[in-house]
């Protein structure tokens, strides 16, 4: 397979509300009330946590089927923690995002732990979302009048 | 402002399918068909663009407000290019995400471009996405029985 290009197109329906749309869909992106926002939807931090989850779930059932056990689904809980300090502005060194993302993953099947523990390794190793979150990826934002 | 923390809880309605719950919100994440998918929301990395988007709308008005110059409003074409080999179980000694990640903001204002440089320049360094995706994010995932 060649490699694959992803594009989503965006605007602001009011200063905290996106709307996103990529090929027929819609998602609403916002921020709660007490971060100043409109809540309409989750907020952007909460969206790479479910980004996430969708990708842990696809590499779940892939790998599974790979090592040849029944994956009759799976739970995953994910949260994360940052400091708003840089966000909202105040003098600081630490950073603006996720200083750690914790993720369970609980699975329905009947496999001993060790093939659980190979499973995850293997998961993690090939899951797009988490490469983009582990390891830097560049990006070039630019201004277009 | 102390630390905050995010929290989302998904499950698996299918292979490719999976549900995010979030503060009473859902949201659905899915693969196309082209990818094996059940094709019933945006799929994964475009969800990671989704939150980027997001993240710099909010971004924009807070330092366009700080700023003091008037932002009515901005789009954002967001788009990623990755290599499905490792993703697929191929071997490669490439990465599983994207290798870019190019955005364009459109902002909707009439100052100068020396002030949007500047504007940029201060969304990028505070946007907490733009610093998870740009920044390595020590991720813990552990198996819950």
């Amino acid at each position: 397979m060649s490699e694959l290009t992803f594009s989503v197109n965006a605007h602001s329906e009011n200063p905290t509300k996106t709307v996103i749309n990529a090929r027929g869909f819609e998602l609403i992106v916002d921020e709660p009330q007490e971060l100043g926002g409109t809540n309409a939807g989750l907020n952007p931090v909460e969206v790479v946590l479910a980004a996430f989850s969708g990708c842990l779930n696809v590499m779940s059932h892939v790998v599974a089927r790979e090592m040849n056990f029944e994956l009759r689904g799976v739970k995953i809980n994910l949260s994360g923690v940052l400091d708003p300090a840089r966000f909202t502005g105040a003098e600081t060194t630490g950073r603006a995002g996720y200083k750690q993302i914790n993720v369970e993953i609980i699975p329905d099947t009947d496999v001993d732990d060790a093939t659980l523990q190979k499973w995850l390794q293997t998961i993690e190793s090939r899951c797009p979302v988490s490469d983009n979150l582990t390891n830097p990826t560049p990006v070039h934002l630019t201004i277009v009048n």
